[in-house]
């Protein structure tokens, strides 16, 4: 790497004070948004040109949306802000001592710094897990589950081994999260209405979809009413889930849960995050997952011009863990941009104070749960909230219109958009299993 | 490789003829279709899982379209048709004596075959240059131009070195057939018109589009008027077009045209195609470029169950080779499957004749050249026609609607909707110039 100048005090160059952003999400735009009118200069740095709206990347994992339908380039959401300059780069360390933040290409000096870089999965120590089950964080991992799923069919289409076949046809998902139900109703979905008409050697409705979690209940979040809600919608739509058994191994086979084996050939993970390695080099406590252990004001300890918000930060309220959802990010990012324009004022910093928005999550068409305090629902009714919720969010962002179109004929037609395969087919070719085509089909023509 | 049975015949089974068709493009699906209501077992075998709808390739190369817009599952093309068989597989060569097709992974027997597996970008032997201009003849090929071309712009609004900046802002397209002229024009309209408003360091409009044509007039294929036309529309666009030298060099730091060198660090190549390999394997003559010169009725000499339509196919007609476009790929396809019945008739074999749709290129919004026989215009009616002709082309596929929206979208607002740069982006930081960002604006803000 160059040497880096020596940081510059803005206020020495007579310039306004410089507030750096790490990470695009929910957090990170919505503190940049909140700067707006504020006479500082605003550096957004994130390694992808876009924001994604990952509430509903399990969309685009299961064939449903086009991720350009739920990621927006971060420069045309902030074009207008003449104070924002945008940067496409990788940070890789923090220097709270020299206030500058060290990129995979250089380095950026700031005043104030917002971490907002959020989690990525995690394997609980079972790295080797992350080819067979991959995550679903980024677009890039979801295209992946996409391909995986979609190839699944077309393997077992063509595999004329009965085992074989059923283990293409299994589909196991781990984590009995928001995620990991949204994405076991989809594929449910997809197996009983999307593609029961597009193959001649299988039954799309036959495909098995597991559902695995290692606690004693799915959608821990909620109460445990909903929970049980929710098996019995994901079991209506044919998801068997599993309670109480953690996954001890997962292979290029199958999965084994607690002493039992399943054979599959493909597993998709929703079971853990943990923080954005950068935290690391904040050099402050951390919980067990990384994230950062943040004060009142979502400062950092020692370094008070350092806020982490959104996922990153571990904050707790009334006893409670803030959760991993966007209201908080958002909320979190709006309190951090108003505490730097306090400090720059010369006011002391105020505590952040979580407003509840409730937890929604989807598991089907027409079927989702809502919690917020003591009012609960399930149903249609719930789903319904769900849409609308989701729709308001997207409202500002151009895709807003073409997303809903495409629910619409999806819901209309129970159609997939998206059931495109691409990157390379010859990884499927490459399974030990070599096909002949007898040229004969099963059932022979009327 | 396993073992493969010796050919069955289907006559002795008893069961219906198999025809097989490789390629699910056009020429191949409009021959799948053609054999819907005859008694044949028709497999259908593609590398991909979708029909791509290449002449809207290059919008999604230039960030308009999304993948999905411009492909659809073939299975789903062909799900009502019973006595069709998909498969999900690569043809690596045709056993004409042994009627059998080997696949990467096992084999086919068929007592018709239909090849039509189109053609891929070639360099003229230049392979070297694959890695510094993609070519676009996939989808795979689109993401990568479109992670490319928007990759540069980051990289320039980084960029402190205002030599290394110029480079990063010009855009070389090589190649000045109907697909070079629609990139340079697309590309031209990105700099003038989408990004303007996105950047703080760089202004977009000051981004140079170069088209390189080695012949001397583009749109070659079309009358001489026509090329000027293009050739001036190009210019207003603020295109230059570079006619009468070929391409001598390409490394990745700019382009060799002539003995005039040109720093830039995004290629991209129109520039030429040639057979696909698997021509090679039917053992019959080819013409320069590897297609299969087939016989007036397109079969191959000396296997009159082999025929070869589409790009793939060289076929001459008043002397002059019939275009690689879609219609004539369309109509070769209805050609084989007729003949095929015709044959099962026992009815002697008809020629084909290619009934000539005319040619159309777009340039950019509002612009465009068409021609038929000696009808030749340009401008916003030629243009109007372009899109009525692919939006006519598009309907019974389910796209339809999201590419009709999209457009207008498009038309309205100037607007991509599909600007993500997907895979990784790594790759821009491993430029040479590293860069250190000194936290300070060019221009102070009011």
């Amino acid at each position: 790497m160059n040497t880096t100048p020596a940081p510059v005090s803005s206020g020495a160059l007579g310039l306004p004070p410089h507030v750096v952003i790490l990470g695009g999400g929910f957090g990170g735009l919505y503190a940049a948004r909140a700067l707006k009118r504020a006479r500082v200069r605003v550096t957004l740095i994130d390694r992808s040109n876009y924001h994604l709206f990952q509430p509903l990347l399990y969309q685009v994992a299961t064939a449903a949306l086009n991720p350009s339908d739920i990621a927006i380039p971060i420069r045309r959401i902030v074009r207008r802000q003449a104070n924002v300059n945008v940067i496409l780069a990788e940070a890789e360390a923090v220097d709270t001592a020299a206030k500058r933040v060290i990129l995979s290409d250089g380095a950026v000096s700031y005043d104030y710094l917002i971490v907002a870089t959020g989690v990525v999965s995690t394997y609980f120590g079972h790295d080797d897990w992350a080819r067979y089950a991959p995550g679903l964080k980024t677009v890039e991992d979801a295209l992946e589950m996409r391909r995986r799923i979609l190839l699944a069919y077309e393997a077992a289409e063509r595999e004329q081994d009965p085992e074989r076949r059923r283990d293409w046809l299994t589909f196991v998902v781990i984590g009995g999260g928001s995620t990991g139900v949204e994405l076991a109703g989809a594929l449910a979905e997809i197996a009983r209405h999307v593609l029961t008409r597009d193959f001649r050697n299988i039954d799309p409705r036959n495909a098995r979809v597991i559902l695995v979690e290692a606690g004693p209940r799915i959608l821990p979040a909620f109460s445990p009413e909903l929970s049980a809600t929710a098996e019995r919608t994901l079991g209506r739509l044919g998801v068997e889930v599993l309670t109480g058994n953690p996954v001890t191994d997962i292979d290029d086979g199958g999965v084994s849960i607690g002493a039992r084996r399943t054979g599959t050939k493909t597993v998709l993970w929703a079971a853990g995050v943990e923080a954005s390695p950068l935290a690391q080099s904040l050099n402050v406590p951390l919980d067990r997952a990384g994230r950062v252990l943040v004060r009142p004001d979502l400062t950092v300890p020692g370094a008070f011009e350092v806020y982490v918000i959104g996922d990153l930060a571990a904050f707790e309220q009334d006893g409670k863990p803030v959760p991993g959802v966007a209201p908080a990010a958002i909320q979190e990012g709006r309190h951090a941009a108003a505490s730097i324009l306090r400090s720059l004022r010369g006011e002391p910093p105020a505590p952040f104070r979580y407003r509840d928005c409730g937890l929604l999550a989807t598991i089907g068409r027409a079927a989702a749960v809502a919690e917020r305090g003591s009012v609960r629902f399930s149903g249609p009714f719930a789903w319904l909230l769900w849409l609308l919720v989701h729709i308001l969010w997207l409202i500002g962002f151009r895709n807003r219109f073409l997303v809903l179109s495409g629910w619409a004929w999806t819901y209309v037609r129970y159609e997939r958009g998206a059931r495109l395969i691409t990157g390379e087919v010859r990884d499927l070719m490459e399974t030990p299993s070599r096909r002949v085509e007898p040229g004969l089909p099963e059932k022979p023509l009327a």
